[in-house]
Order: structure tokens, then C-alpha cells, then sequence
């Protein structure tokens, strides 16, 4: 790996540092260990096979092993399973969850960068709107009557704000993000192109053709909700379209009207949920993976990948295949039919 | 459910009326029985479980039966079957097809707003577009040269209109759609984020790598279509991409080059339709179902979700699965593999 | 078929020419055979059963030859195997590859429209942003920071290009694009609506929900690639996402942070490419499929529609199904469970 390919190229990210290894492992809430120079100041982070005796590496994945062994990082959080294998010199920074303190370690050298408060002279803002003074409008956004915008939230180029919309504190809205008749709550985070709150797919057959349906509920986002590029979340016909604070949904997912989703759940991108279906807290939803209008999905529940989910999948339930079925049954259905399909066909007679 | 979050939300949604029963009867075309107070005039819409004696509500299915028992709606749209069950003090509205009569009614009370006439001063025009003088052109959108737009016809904020495109009347194009290559209808909607008319996949295998194939067809879309947020439409090669009259297209829904869709076709999220493939009139595809190029699909034909079809499909066929097989045969096997594989396998000696 | 809907329609297509059929032999590397009159200059491109003796046509799959016997087109690019079906006074040009031969005509008489020179004045240009003389730059585009933008490259309308990305010569990024911490190359086509360089789908389990894992890698498109409308590609966590050059990327397709892609791979509309995986080179995925995260596909390799792909796959396999498995056992597994799902079942006893 050249070192021009290295994370954190200065022409899109900001550096701060160096960093004390006593500052990483607080940060990490991390143990330190090993017999590496604890006092020398670590630049950034970087992969183990690429990591220069300033930096800071991670090691998650027994798989990787072989790469721990060879290092040259300053320092590497990992695991109390693997501290015995670390490399002479290198301080290890031994973390209960090693991803999540890998997370912070980074965010650390590379914070998202603030709203910069202001509003582009480009942008169209209604009269009515009220925004708060360090909030950021980026340019050519456009923001209707009425909308509320929170303290300290960033709004993309190109974005449209919807009249009577209103987001809280600490958000940022991507570029070419369309939202309507929707309440979002604070710290939420809307990748670019996310459409949310046009109308449902909502229609009745009439003597003519088809007759929409008026949609007249809302899309309500909780705190800390993330919602990735070009998804798309109608609003509700009769009631709202609820997306629980702490959820993260990837990109390309379609979720229809009416359906609630739980707290901190996972959909993974190009996943569908359709209308009215609800899901409790920690669900769990693959990539691909559809899921048919007005059913129930229990708390942590997880449903696989291209899963197609048809009935009620209880709590703490894994499933996956189409019709979903539990993974060890899916698998050996697998098994099974790779066997007799092969073997020659006994005689019927 | 708490009052806030009720259907019409007035930050977000107009309300007309009030309108006295019999006034939603006509909308309805349904019969006033039961022995509610037809004289009180009603405000809104609500649910069975929250509508208050102002509100008219609604119930379509046996399951919400419970609800209809206990709900204290003024008035309920339903049908026959069900008429014997109004609560006492309840105005029924029986109607032949309660969901339609619902759209209708709720249609009554929160109208879809018309166009705003005047073309936003942020707007940029090409000098010899001819937009219709109660056209409503929203901020920052782009309407390139000689393209018409038709008499009640609303372009969202950030829409752009490519050269030559025409647009029927009293169509609603979302924000941030782009159009190019395209002929379309009256009454059209095209929902936030919906490319159309863009270069289809097509390339030949060069020497050097792929050489793109001149995509020289148009998409031509029928009056009375809708198209969900961020679907792709790419225009035909050597012929048109045709989309039928009246048909509906939900979100994040693809279409390649040189399809032809026929008249009331519902083609639910995230479904694929491959080049150069034909759909009658009224054909249904559900969900993440994806059909391949070439093939013919008869009219009424349902598609299930996730639906895999490699061959043609008869008119008023039902398929499912991947591949494509009669719903009938799909639950079979589903039922046989799931026996088959939990038996204890037999000698096979 | 009427005229009105023939290729080429001057509203949308520039058309050159005519040209004699000398020079479209030329342009196909095609021999010119048959009793055709070679002399008549030729206007356009047509299909079969449409094209007048002043326009060319073309034939490459037997079901068409139907047609071919009865076409009144001037010339018709074909295969060998075919000369000897051409009717008479229709002109061959026989080529080895005739759909490549095709494509070089249809772009002979309707080329991509090169870059318009020049800024529209109302798009928003960072004063470091180093843009080409020859580059165009559309209406409400938004340009970064320190990013470049090389010769004869043409930036659609509602484009965001943000802050040090670095675009080569010759690219056309369409309408409401929005690039982020990306790196393109040269001849690099985005359609309407890509998504690229966005943060990727990261987060560690931290005591009070979801934490953001830092993306600290970038974009990387090689030379000739093209992205599809509202396709979804995330930047990398630690190294690069990257698009080998030649590549060609359809609609919604959808690819997270971390994968590379080798060259001359295709990826049809609304598949997926988890995280950290990788292609080879040639590699086909078929529209619809999956692949999941961490794993390595072979050079050549050919996955198919909707196919589940859950671990490596050998360079030249072909494979389909969910999960995916051969081409040849996922029709026995198919074959054979139709066959024996329908027998009456034997007494287990």
C-alpha cells in the first residue's frame, strides 16, 4: 500500500494530534500494556501493514494475526485474547470492545467537522423560517415556511427543507437531500439524495384507473437516527411514519407508510420495509432483505440477507431465506437438496 | 396515540370543510344508514381508535372489527358486510368499494394542492421554453430549450428539465427529479429524486474495453402515471421506454431501456424491470421482484416479491420465487423441502 | 411502428451526416458484401422492420432474421453467418462483432455532444478551484474547495462537488451528482443522481447506542468507468474504495466502503457489493444480486441475477442462486424439486 493511499489524506480530512498514548487510551477507555514507548507521541492511525511507529493501528480479527506480528505501529488496540501476541516495541491499548474504542480513537485524530455557522447567500430561505444563529445553510438550499432549524445543525448544498418541517439540534442534512412533512429529532444525519416524507404508494382502483389516496401523516425521526444515501422513507397515510432514535439505515433502503421502527435497529442498504410493518428495538435488518406490509418483528430480531420476511418474526429470532425461515433450517434445507439432487434417482416402482 | 399525531397535521396539510354527511355520502358515492346524527357536520378524518364525534373514520378489514365496536367516530365509511356492527350514535356510509370511498372522502377534506402559478425568480429558463401561464416553476429549477410545460403543471425546487422534454398538464414533478429524452403525459407525478431519461446500460465489448452504444430511443410516459422517489427510467436504444397510462411506480424502482409498460401496471419498491421487456395492461409486480430482458408479461399477471423471472409470463398468471414458478407449485416445495429435510433420512441401501 | 417514434429523434438527438457507405464500413471495420447500391449516402440508423433504403440498420440474434428478409434498409451491419439472408438490393457490411460495429455507426451519426466551454454564471465556484478553459460547468453547480476539474469535462446542472476532489479530462457527471473525497480519472461518466464518496456504513456498540466509526479513506474511479443514475458508492473506513478502470456500474446499484473492483467489470442495476469485498477483473454481477462483505471474487467470474453470494468465488465460476452455488446445480436443485414436490409421497413406514 503506498503511503498516498493511506486513511486521512489531508485533501479531505482534518488531523488534530499528536496525541499522547495516556490521551488514546482514555479516549479508548483502554488499558496499556506492552513494551512499547508509552511517551511518544502518536500523528494518526493508520492499518497495521502500513502503520509507521507514529501511528496508532487495530486489531479485531483473529484472521489478522499474522499482520500484528509483522507491525511497525507505535501502538495497537486490541483485545486482552491477542496482548500476548503484540510485537516487541509496540504499546498495546487493550480495550473491552476494540472497535468501539478504534471508533473513538479515530473520531479523536479526525472529529466530523462543526457546522460552520452562516447561511450561504445563495440559499432560499422563507421569511417565517427560524434558524438558529449557528446553524449552517449550504448553498442553494432551499427552506420553506415555517421550518425550524436547531442550533449548531449543517445543511447541505442543493437541499430542499419542506414548509413547516422541523430539525432539531446538531444535524447534518447531505446535498440533494429532499425532506416534508416530517419532525426530526436532534444529532440526526441524512446522507445526500435521502428523500423523506413524500407521499406513500397509496391508492384505490376506481371506475377510471387508479385514485390516490390523500397520505396525512408525517415521518418523525428520533435522536441520533442515520439515514443513508438515496434511501427513501414515505410518510404515513393515517398515522406517522416513526423511525426510533438511535437506528441507522443504510443506503438505498425504501421503508413505506406507516411502518415504525424501533430504537437503535440496523438496515442494511437496498432493504425494504414495506407499509405499515413495525419493528421493535434492536432489529436487525440485512442487505436486501424485504419485508412484507403490516407484520411484526420482535426486539432484536434479525433477518438475513435477501431475506424475504412474509409473516410475524418473534424477538431474539434469526431468519433468513425467502419465504424466511430460521437460519438453521435454511441452511439445512441447503444442505439437503445439494445432496439428493445430486445422487442418482432411486426407482419409483 | 396522542391528538398530536393524527392524520392532517395542519403544518403540513390544508384543510377544507367542515362537510355534512350527506356532502361526503355524494363524494362517496355511498348510502347513509345506522343511527348517528346525519346532521353534524364533519371536520376531518381520523382513525376508528381516535376519531371523535366530529371526524369521519373508516374500516376496510374484518380484522379491525374490535376497533369499529368501540370507536366514537361520527361517521364510518364501510361496506355492507359490516353495516350491523356500527356502534350506536354512529353514522355508517356503506359503500361498494370502502376504499375508494375512503380516497375520496379524505381527498375532500385535504385536497392535493394545485399549482402555484409564476415561475420563481431563481429559476433559470431557457428563452424559448413555453410553460403555460399557470404553470408553477419552482426555485432553483433548470427548464432547458424548447421544452413545453403544460397548464397547471408544478416543477418542484431543483428539478432540471433537459432540452426538448415535454410535459403534459396538471403534472407534479418533485424536487431534485431530473427529465431528459422524455415525452410525458397529463396528470403525471414524478416523486423526489426520479431520473429519467438518461442513457441506458448499454456497450459493446471493444478492444479496448466497453464501447458505449448510442442510446437513441426516448422514454415516453402515459397521462395518469406516478413515479416513486428516486426510481430510474432510462430511456430505449433504438426504440422507445414506454410507460402506460395510469400505471404506478413505487420508489427506487428501475427500468431499463426500451421496456414498455402497459395500462395500470403496479410495480411495487425496488423492483427491476430488464431491457426491452413488455408488460400487459394491469400487470402487478411486487416488491424486489426483478424480471430479465426480452421477455413478454400478459396482462393481470401478478409477479410476487422477490420474484426472479427468466421466461414469459401468461396473462393472469400468478408466479413467485426465483425462479419464477406458480404460486401454487412455490408453496409446495417451500412445504416439501421443509419436511423432507427434518426427517431423518433413510437408508439409502 | 410510426415515424414519430424512430431513433434519433431530432428533438433530443444531434444527428451528422449523411455518409457514404464506405465510411460506415470504416467506422465498423466491415466488409461490404451483397448487391445493394454502395454509392447512396445513408441518413441514419433505424431498426429492421422501420429503416428506409436511405438509412442503415443492424441484425445479431437469429430470431430476428425474419425481419432481415423483409427490411427496406439501405444497409444492414450483420454477421457472416447471416450474408447470405440479406435481401436483395440491400447493402451488408459484415462484421466480426456486430454489435460493436453498430455501436461505432450509431455514435458516426450521433455522437456524445462534447463539453459547452464556459461557466454558467450561476453556478458556485470555490476562487481555488482549478477548473479547465474547455470544461463546462452547468447551471447551480456547486464546486469546492482546491478541487480540479480537467479539460473538455462537463459538469451537469445541480452537481455538488465537494471540497478537494480531483475530476480528469473528458468526465460527464450528471444532474444532481453529488461527489465527496473522491478521486476520477479520465473519459469517467456519472449519471444523474450518483452518490459517491459519502461516509460508508460504520459504527461501533457503545454504552448509550450506535458510535460513528470514522471513514478515512476516499474514492477512487479509474479511467472510463461509468456509475448509473442513483447509484450509492461509499468511501472507504481505512483504504480506498476502488472502481477499476473500464468498469461499468448500472442504476442503484449499491457499494460500500472498502470494496475494489477490478477493470471491465459490470454490475447490473440494483445489485450490492458489501464492504471490503473485492473483484477481480471481467467480473460480471447480474442485476439484483448480493454480495456479502470481506470476501474475493475471481477474475471472469459471473454471478447471476439476484444471486446470494456469501463466500469466495473461483475466477470463471458462474454461479446464481441464493446462496449462490453453480450454475448447473441451482437448475438440478430446481429441476429436481419440482419433480418430486409433485409426486405423491411414498409411505415413510
Amino acid at each position: 500500500m503506498s503511503r498516498d493511499s493511506l486513511p486521512g489524506d489531508p485533501r479531505f480530512f482534518q488531523r488534530l494530534g499528536p496525541f499522547s498514548v495516556q490521551a488514546l487510551a482514555e479516549a479508548a477507555d483502554a488499558e496499556i500494556v506492552g513494551n512499547g514507548d508509552a511517551l511518544r507521541p502518536l500523528k494518526g492511525v493508520a492499518p497495521l501493514q502500513s502503520a509507521t511507529a507514529e501511528e496508532v493501528s487495530f486489531l479485531d480479527n483473529r484472521r489478522y494475526l499474522p499482520l500484528l506480528a509483522e507491525t511497525r505501529a507505535g501502538a495497537v488496540i486490541l483485545g486482552s485474547a491477542f496482548q500476548d501476541k503484540l510485537p516487541p516495541g509496540c504499546v498495546g491499548l487493550v480495550a473491552k470492545t476494540p472497535y468501539l474504542a478504534w471508533a473513538r480513537v479515530a473520531a479523536l485524530f479526525h472529529p466530523v467537522a462543526p457546522a460552520r455557522p452562516g447561511i450561504h447567500p445563495s440559499a432560499i430561505i422563507a421569511e417565517n423560517a427560524v434558524i438558529a444563529p449557528d446553524a449552517e445553510i449550504g448553498p442553494l438550499a432551499v427552506i420553506g415556511d415555517r421550518v425550524t432549524i436547531g442550533a449548531g445543525t449543517a445543511i447541505g448544498s442543493h437541499v430542499a427543507i419542506g414548509d413547516g418541517v422541523s430539525i432539531g439540534a446538531r444535524c447534518r442534512i447531505g446535498s440533494h437531500a429532499s425532506v416534508s412533512h416530517s419532525l426530526i429529532g436532534d444529532r440526526v444525519a441524512l446522507y445526500p439524495g435521502v428523500r423523506l416524507g413524500q407521499d406513500g404508494f397509496g391508492f384505490a382502483v376506481g371506475p377510471a384507473g387508479f385514485e390516490t389516496v390523500p397520505q396525512l401523516g408525517r415521518v418523525v425521526i428520533g435522536d441520533d437516527v442515520e439515514i443513508g444515501a438515496n434511501a427513501t422513507i414515505d410518510r404515513g397515510s393515517m398515522r406517522d411514519t416513526v423511525i426510533g432514535a438511535g437506528t441507522r439505515i443504510d443506503n438505498l433502503v425504501q421503508i413505506g407508510h406507516n411502518a415504525q421502527l424501533g430504537r437503535c435497529c440496523i438496515v442494511v442498504s437496498q432493504a425494504g420495509i414495506s407499509g405499515s410493518t413495525e419493528l421493535g428495538d434492536f432489529v436487525t435488518i440485512a442487505a436486501q432483505a424485504g419485508l412484507i406490509g403490516h407484520i411484526k418483528i420482535g426486539d432484536k430480531a434479525r433477518i438475513g440477507a435477501q431475506c424475504g420476511v412474509m409473516s410475524d418474526v418473534d424477538a431474539g429470532a434469526d431468519v433468513i431465506g425467502s419465504p424466511a425461515m430460521p437460519f438453521r433450517e435454511f441452511f439445512r434445507n441447503v444442505a439437503f437438496l445439494r445432496k439428493m439432487a445430486k445422487r442418482p434417482e432411486k426407482d419409483d416402482s
